[in-house]
This record gives C-alpha cells, sequence and structure tokens, in this order.
C-alpha cells in the first residue's frame, strides 16, 4: 500500500506512540461512531446493530459480531481503487477477518443474545498503522454501541454491559527498522522496516493475536522479545486513552 | 434509501437551503479535500489527478475529469450493505456518471491536457441531497486540485485555471411536498414528497442538467416553474459559498 | 452509443415525429408483444406475468412492474458487446430503471394485485431514442398484458383494466441542435445535438419524467420551453397512435 | 429449457421438417442480417466483421469466426431471466460453442485473412430446435458478411468467396420419441423425446458434428442409423433453401 | 488445452486402450474415492453424498448425481490458470455437464431417494482422454458411495444397490489421426487428430452419448462406423476393469 | 473449515509431529512435483516457472515467486463446495498469502533474474495442519524446479541454485490444547484448541512469520514461550527431511 504524509518522525522516542485522539459520536445519526486519530491515520468506526443474527447461527442464543475493513480512494496517493469489482482484495480481507477475530475475543457473545454487531472502519487518511487503529477505535464503537442497546428501554432479553464486554482489547504495531525496535510505525517507518508486527492484546495484558512478519528479512528470539516489549507498553497506554473516551461508561474490568 | 436523521426542519422557509459548511484541505495529506456539510448530510470529496487519460482517449490532447460516489455503511440506518458484489447498485451508478457529467460541463478538457482528474464523493451521513451536496462539494475539490496542478513547477504543459475552469457549478434538489414547492430537501422532506428534481445549473445562470421525477406522481408546467425557481435562487447563494471557500484562487467567471 | 442508419432526416419538419409502425402480437407464443418501429429504431417490447411479486413487496397486496432493456450486439455498428460480464454497463442500468418509473407512474399497484410484469425492451436495430421508444412501446405491451390478465377466466382476484392502468404513457426525446430545438432525434441529430431532453409523460399530459442534459454544453429558459413545447406536441401523437394500436381494448382516459 | 408454442405437430410426417422463412437483410443497417424462422421458431441471426483478430491469433495470417448465442427473455414462457450476473449458463455455453465449430468448419481461415466475424444469433421465439436454426440461419449471415466484405472496394488484402467458404453447413435435430424416429423436433417432441441428436453436416454430405444423448434412456446401432438417415434427408433440404436464399451469390460448392 | 507427456505411443496397436490403473478408496477419509489412472492421465475422483436434494427438485422423492470437473494447474505444461474469475471456462462446462448426464442414465434417482450425490473428478495430470476417464473412474467412485450409503445402518429409506445402479457406464475416446481410425486418444494423438469422438455406453452395450467433433475437418460414414467399432471395445474392456475394482460389490448387470 | 480423519492421537508425544512422507517427481510430466503426506493430510505441490515476471515487475531484473492455496472438494467431509463463483473465500487468500510471503522470505529474487515460479499446494486430504504442510512441501517443490531451471542448457541468464535459493523454509503448527503445549495439530487437536500458532522459520533457526491466534481465547507469556519451543523442535526435523529428499540437489545453508 502506497502513501505518503509522514514527515520528521524522527524526534519520537522508539517506544512512543504517536499523538491519538478520540471523537465519540462524531456522526449524529448514530451515537456509537468514533472518529480515531493516530498522527495522520484517521478511520472513521462505526457500529451498526441488527436484531438477528446470521442463518448459521441462528437459535442458538448466542449473537454474533464481526468487521468490514475499507480505504477511501483519497485515502492514499496516489488514489487508492475501489474494491468494485467483486473482488475485495486480499490484503483487506485479511484486516477485516483480524478485526472481527479481535473483538469477538472480548465479547462474551452468548451474553450479547441473537444479536448482530457490524463494525465498520472507513480510513479516511492513511499514514501506516490502520488496522491497529481498526481495532482500537473498532473497539470503543463497539462498546458505545452494545451500551446504547442495553439503555434500550424494554429490550428484551436485556443485557449488562459488563457481561457483554468483560474485558477491553487494544492493538499496536511494531516492528524493526535499520536495525532497532521501534512502536507504532507510520507510513514512512513501515517502508522501512524489515520485520513489521501486529500484536492484539486485551486491557488486563493477555496476547489475542501476533502476527510477525518478515517479506525480505527474518528475525530472531531477542528481536522478537524487544518487539513485544515495546507492544505491551503501547497497549497499555491505548487501553487508558480508550477508558477516557468511553468515560464513566467504560466496562470494570478495564480499569 | 433509508435513513433517520433530520427532526425537526418544518422551521426553514420553504425556499431556504439548510446552513453549508465548507472545510477545504480537509486531509493533510490531498490539498483537494473538501468536507462538505449541508445541514446533517456530510460528504467527503476528494480530487486526486493522474498525468494520463483512460486508453481510448489517449493521444487526442485532451484529459478526462470523472467521479466516484458511495455512501458509507455506517452513513445511514439501517447500516447500507457494502457493494462488493461486483454489482455496484443502479441508484450508485446514476448518480456518479450524474456528478461526473456536470463537472465535465464546467470543465475545458482541451485545457486540462491530457490529465485525469478522479473526483470521490464519499458520503459520511447521509439526510438527504447527497447528490446535490456532491456535485456542490466536489466542484470545489476539482477547483482545488487544478489550482494545485496549476501551480506545479515546471508543469508540462502548464495550464491556466480560468481556461481549464472557465465557469463553476453547483446544484440543488426540489420537490413539491404535500402540494408545495420546497427547496433542498433533507430526508425527511424527501421521504414525502410527490416529485423530486434536482438541478444543475453553472454559476452565470445556465442549465447543466435537470431531472425531475414522479414516481407514483406527476407534475404540471406551474408546478414545474416553480420549482425552478427556488433552484436558481438555491444555486445563486451555493455558488457565492463556493466561491468564498475556494477564495482568492477562485475562477475568475464564478463571481 | 455508436451508431450508422438515418441518413436524409432534415426533410423532416423540427417538431415531427418520425414514422411509428407498431405491430401487436408480433410473438405468436406471447400476445402481449409489440414490435414498434420509429424511424429505423426497432424495438421488440414483451410483457409477462408472474402471479408474485419480490419477497420485499410481498403481502402488502401491491403488484410490482420492473422493465429490463437490452441492445442486441447486431443493433449497432460496430457490433455491440453484450452484458455478460457480469456488470451491466451504467447507460443501462440508467434507461431500464427510467423505463420501469415511467411505467409504474401510470399503474395503479393495488389495482393490479399481488402481480408482478416485467416489461423486456429489446433493441433490435438502433438509430436514436431507443429509450422513449421502449417507454412509449413498452406501454403497449403492457396494456396488452393487463388486458389478457383481466380476461383469465377464474382470476383470483379478479382485476378491472381501467383501474390498473387509470392513464397511458409516451416519451420522446428533443434535444438542441445546431441551435434550434429539434423533436424526436435519430442517431445522427443525436450525435450533433448540444442538448438532449427526454420528455415523459401521460396521455393527459401531465409530467412523469424530465431529463434533460448538456453533455458539453448549458441550456437557457428560452430553449428549455421549446423543448417542452414540441414534446407536448410529439406526445399527443403518439397517444393517439398507441391509443389505435390497442384498439377497443384501450383503457378509458387515453380517449 | 421450458417453452410453450407448438400445438397440433401431429400431422407432419415423421421425416419431414417445418416450414422454414428466411428473410435476409432483415436489419436496414446490416446487410448480414438473417431472420430465420423454422416454424414457431425465429432467430435473428446477424454477421460482423471486425479488421482484426483476438490477440493470442495475431500476427498468423488468419482470420477468425466465432458465434454468440443467446434467447431473449420474452422468447419463452415461463420468461427467461437474462443472463446477466456474470455467468453465462451452461447450455449457452456448449451451444454457442458448437455454432462456432460448425460454421469454421466450413470456413477457410487463411483464405479469410487477419479478420473477424462475429455471429449472433438472438432467438425471438423458442419452439425447439434453437441450436440447429442458428446454425442453418447462421452460416446465412455469415454468407452475406463474406460477400459483402469481398465486395468492398480496394480491400487489402483482397479475398474470393469461394475460396473462404469452399462448402455450406447447415444442421438438424433428430431424435426418438415414443420409440419412433422423428426429424426437426417442435418444442412439444423434445420434451416427449427419449432420445435427442443434433446432427451438422456439409452441403455436401459430410458429418462435422455429431451429438446424441440419451439423459434418462439409451440407444442402439439401428436406432442410431435411422436418425442419421433422416437427418441427412432434412439437411439436404436446408441446404437447398439456404442457397436460394444467398441467391446467386451463393459459394459454387453449394451446387 | 495445452499439454505434454505421451511420447512413443505409436506402439500401441490402433485399437487397444493405454494401461489403466484403479486404486480404491484412496483417501482414508473417503471410501468413495477412487485414483484412475490411464497411461500418463491421472484423475481423482470422489462420491460424496447429501442427504438433500436441490430445492427445485424437493418433494418428490427422487434423487439427484451431479459431478465436477476440475484440471489442477499442475496437471498441465503450461501451467493451467484456476477458475478462480467467477467464470468457469466452456470446456470445463462442457465437460462437467457430459459428466453428470452420463452417470444419471445409469442411476435409478427414485430407488436412490432424496439424496444428492456429487462426484468430483479432479485431473492431477492430464495426458488426453481426461473427460472419459472422469466417466469411467467416476462411475467407481459412485458405485462406492452408493455401496457404502446402502449398508449404513438403519439407513431412513433404505435402499438396494442393483435397483439405484441397475447398469454400469464407461467411456472413450476414439478418433481418425492421419486417415486412421485410433482408439483412447492421447494427447498427442489427439492433437494430431482430424476427428475427435467421445462415446459414452454402458456395460450391456447401449449408447448413452456419441459426440463426434471435426473442427477443422469432417467424416464420412465408414468412418463414423469405423470409430464407433473401436469405441465398442474399449467399453467392453473397461467396463471388465470397473467390475474387478469394484469387485463382489459390483451391480449384478455389469457381469 | 470441517473434517473428520484423525482418531486416536493422543498416543503421540505432545512435541512430536506426525510421521512425514515425501514423494519427489509424483507428476512424470512435471519433475517439480511433490506429494507431501504428514499423518493424514496430503498435499499436491507443484512449482511452474515462467520466463517472465508480472507486468508491475518487469524490467527490474528481478524474479518473483507466488503460490496458490487450494482444498479439493473431496478433501473433507463434508464436501467442500469449489470457490468457483469469483469469491475466493478469506481463509484461502490468506493461506495462499502466507504461503507466498514465507517462500519468497528464502529466495533471493535478483539472482533468480525476470523468472516467475508458481507453487500450487492443492490439498487432497485436509487433517489439520494444511497451510504448513503446504510451505513445508512447496519448498521442496520450488527445490525441485530451480534445480531443474539451473540445469537447463545454454540457460540466459544462467543461474546457481545456491544463490537463489540461499536458505531453506519450514512450518509447523503447535497450540494450547486443554491447557496443554501441543504440536503439529491435527484436525482434532485444532478444533479443541484454545490458541493456534502457525510458526514459519528458515531452516538455520531464524524467524520468517508468526502468527498466534485466540479466537474465544487468550494466551499469556508463558504459553507463548513454550509453543514458541516445540515449534523450534518440529521446523528442525522437519527441515532435516526436506533435506534428505531433496537429496544431494539441497541448498548448502540447509545442512
Amino acid at each position: 500500500m502506497t502513501n505518503s504524509p509522514s514527515a520528521s518522525t524522527s524526534a519520537r522516542p522508539h517506544d512512543a506512540l504517536r499523538e491519538v485522539q478520540i471523537e465519540c459520536g462524531y456522526l449524529e445519526s448514530n451515537p456509537a461512531s468514533v472518529l480515531y486519530r493516530s498522527g495522520k491515520t484517521i478511520v472513521l468506526c462505526t457500529a451498526s446493530v441488527e436484531t438477528k443474527v446470521p442463518p448459521w447461527m441462528a437459535g442458538r442464543g448466542k449473537g454474533w459480531v464481526t468487521a468490514e475493513y475499507n480505504m477511501l480512494p483519497g485515502s492514499t496517493s496516489p488514489r487508492k481503487r475501489r474494491d468494485r469489482s467483486g473482488k475485495v482484495d486480499g490484503r483487506t480481507t485479511e484486516i477485516q477477518r483480524l478485526i472481527g477475530r479481535s473483538l469477538r475475543a472480548v465479547v462474551d457473545l452468548e451474553a450479547l443474545g441473537e444479536r448482530s454487531i457490524t463494525v465498520d472502519c472507513d480510513v479516511l487518511q492513511a499514514d501506516g498503522g490502520t488496522r491497529t487503529a481498526s481495532i482500537t477505535g473498532g473497539f470503543i464503537a463497539l462498546s458505545l454501541a452494545v451500551e446504547q442497546l442495553a439503555s434500550t428501554p424494554l429490550l428484551d432479553p436485556p443485557i449488562v454491559v459488563a457481561d457483554v464486554l468483560p474485558r477491553s482489547v487494544a492493538a499496536v504495531s511494531v516492528g524493526v527498522v535499520h536495525g532497532k525496535i521501534v512502536s507504532d510505525l507510520d507510513y514512512q517507518l513501515d517502508s522501512a522496516a524489515d520485520v513489521d508486527m501486529n500484536v492484539v492484546m486485551t486491557g488486563d495484558g493477555r496476547f489475542i493475536e501476533i502476527q510477525g512478519t518478515g517479506e525480505e528479512a527474518t528475525f530472531d528470539d531477542e528481536q522478537l522479545a524487544g518487539m513485544l516489549a515495546v507492544a505491551k507498553k503501547g497497549i497499555r497506554e491505548l487501553t487508558q486513552k480508550q477508558s477516557q473516551a468511553i468515560g464513566s461508561r467504560k466496562p470494570s474490568s478495564v480499569d
């Protein structure tokens, strides 16, 4: 994926995140909408609830959570072509499957009941880390949707937010760039990275997913340990920001 | 197309537009990006320049301008499904063809030279009038792209903004609602309308496109005249707002 | 759309239609089949009735009318490629949506009951005006289908033709060619036109749809008025021809 | 494939063809257009010439002939759905491959030079035998196209009709119905047939293609011989009718 | 279809088959799996049973048998591209329809009851005759599936193998190569053949399907008779090999 | 993904691999074909060389290696549907991208020159671990293809096997099942696993890719360390088996 922004990122310490801005309720028509910014990366995350589940899940008393990811044409330079040919490209498919798995890992689907929540992550501007921003921001949209659902009068069956979302999830990308461990890769760093690893963790510090790749390079045990360390640090910070954004409504276990 | 916002719109005079907000350069990575709001409708318009034209136009010394339109899943309630099946729905196809024709009507393709400009109109929140907002906002993005192109050092061949864009274009939807002529239909009004007409005009008051439809109703000469009158009034106002937004860089004929 | 016939059309007065020939019951196997000729343009219109409606309309006691439009490969020169890639081209989509809307505007869907009628418009030879010929000829096929349905013994529930089709619809294309208003554009005129407008009206003189476009030109109020005047004249003539073709079976309001 | 016409066909002798009507130059815009009727089956065959060949054949000094087959929605009852999903159904694919092979068997592709001819066979009304009607009628359209090409002034390189088309081709369907050999199956007979065989032969009596099928039945040597005998008789008659239709322009070897 | 193996096949008598090897139960997980080799052609045939039929057949007390055919990319040289574009190529469609028809011709669908059997024929290595190998090998897989089904404890309704499969089916390709009749064409012979004919017959000597084609050649009565004679001889031998492979479990009529 | 084999796997020690069988040159027509078995999982890996690269890589003097993965319909029970709808499912896309990246990580694309190698991994029988079997077996097919290419007389430009493939690659899946670390998950174990991790490493012990996932569970540092330990042990064993299979032709660094 080509892109352009990100000028002088060298000032940032190797284990520091980019600045994060979170705007909850960005769209008037959908309270479960979040404009999530990490540096120059901007993702609009919206969560939509349906009162049914996919046919293959029906009648089991469980809900479903899924995600869709998309980059707007103007989010990159040169312009990204739309996926309208009937073939969603492989990268997009992989990313939205990752987002969906990551969110489901912190949802108790039985507690949700037979309802579906779709979390849409549309990238308005891409400067690296769009998949991890989608997970971190998508969790906020999901939380807002669950809270709104829980507060629906006469909801049948009722739900308890802390039961549906017993824990939180956040993600960060880390890597090895010119031999050094670096946290939260922007586009420029990502292009220069020998190894790229996406780490998804719960707010209480357990792994949900680790995806480490060296397309034209390899890595050893020491580098693996170094990347995991900065990833954990970043995820602790992101968990705190999520908690603040969701405010008093946050699931108790995120504390 | 279903949707939800728009509560008490009855306060607005029948020939008044909704409030318009225009944010130029919304994306840091693309100066030709515009966040266009008309009431609760929000469209992100970005223009991307390529230094070649489609194969069927090559070698004729002319440029090309095209448009793509898309509604984000979270822009409506219930959620709108993505066009990923390989079949762009008929409504989307019609709208983006309309946007493209409307923009081309004010571009001198010879003066542009063998370059393509794609104007992407992505609807973040839909509350009626998304196609006319896309034309009005899309023209601003197009203007910004042409200005940026014109200011490229050593551009070969060079271009003159006023030659490429000798006039401006804006659009408004009007209709007949409960027997009364109404300007700038939001979703609630549009749902109640017997007749819906989209009018596209140049900044100097000539028609580019008129599309009037009564799916389960018809209209007469008097109603046609009434709709065209409020449309012209609205377009004069929009032309002024476009001119202010583009600022000192605006094409001279928009004055 | 490229094409070829139409030699010396200059003899025709600017507000006169081309010669129209209507052959009802063209196919032995389907009484609701019409071979409609307007000059060299030939469209085969057939209407097919089904005793059910699309899923999204079921159970509401209303019927549905839809249309499909297609140009045969041999209808143009050079040969037109078939729409077999899974992508119906934008122009085709727009045209068949217009035909469908235009026909539905004169049908009382409640009076039709839960039945669907599909009107297929297949262009055998294209010499301009294929969409307006499809509407005008398609209405005849639709009328024949409704009459045949009404005469079905023991039909349950029964229908009354004049209730289902309280009025008729016809369409004509008009335009501005070399600065002059011209009616019923053939291919040669259409190629030379600065402005092209399709007008769809009921037999009793009300507008259903107006679509006026100037792709690389614009038009003013006076030209609009001139085009509407010749369109009305043409539609009065077409309404009469439809009425004669349908014969004694015609809906009363067409008189 | 379902269908309806064909009432009292029992009067026809078992080895007699249905009545054939051939209208050459049916479309004014394309002299190589033929309306071919065999009983109630109606096929519009048009041949279109292009002055290039598919990429995989380029530069070999040979031409190409291909065919496309399609049934119009109104050609059957109930209405046949269009092939617009991107999946041409298997039956259609098989038929158009058969038509293409059959026509190529009588064309000298070297003598044609680097040109392509596409023969479109569009079924307006289907009452059995549409594929054999398409071959027999398609050959006439092909002949007319070759003659028109040959008579093009200053054609480079020139062609000689009798070199390009040294022989003719025609086809007939035969079968076993209630234990009896029957020629030229209409829809009613085809539905009742235990065995169905399509035979394609040259005008001078050699086999091009034999396709005999017993989906839920089988056949023996004697039945095979009987079917081939009536097929040969039918093809002799069709060859004569083709020759008359093409008139003085027919290739010499068809005599 | 391009391919490569098959060196010195000239040693084989013109009416002799290539060596056949049949490995039943090739896959541990599916007893109805057969690795079928004819010379260098290798086809993996597996039959899968479902306890329902397609929607259009439901409720009629009959079963269904269908086939799918596919060539693996590595089965030919140059590599064959996968059919992943949504368009199964015409040749593949034709072949799998032929296999399905041929198998159904020997199945009593009423005796099978409302169950579906899909026979998958995946070509691991292609050296000519893949469609006839698929039919011959596919019948064995089908037989094994029916026998396994019949032996299912408490099957409701029960089935009798000899009722479901009252006869067997096998197929062979024959042709005219350099003017001589040849049996069981490998790739090299097939490429050189003027005429290619696939013959499908029951084990008791009746025709199910004959498909004879001369793409750039024709054939006469004598050649037809010659091809049918060697085809019958080959099918007798294949029927015997099938019978041995299926062993004591073979349907009685295959004797 | 559903499946069935694998009965009593409990006998195997938790850190032991299943039995591996490797058959090089399985297809006579392609020396670079490998039938790879790991327990009941069977994958046919074939590598095909083309003397050009994809358009977007042309002219850079580098080669390309890509992979395709597919499960045959009969490889699972119930039968797996073919990917013929034009939509390759997300799991398949992810797997073949992983295989491609893993193979490219050990290839020097400059040393390969402007040539493409496609490694096809077709799963004949699936009992868990198909993606890791595809990588391990795919590397063998790739090695055989490179060796064959290197031995082509007069190859221009020539290549040196050890330059093109300076190291080897193998993969294994490990997991946490009922709280215990387990190596080389078969289908039964995989279904019961809380955490599933695929590890891809070079023959000399460096990581290429780590993909650890807990869809409805999470894991901690200790479990991560445990899984990596058994993965390394397994990869050492697989590297040895690859080396033996490739024989004296193996790249030197695999020693």
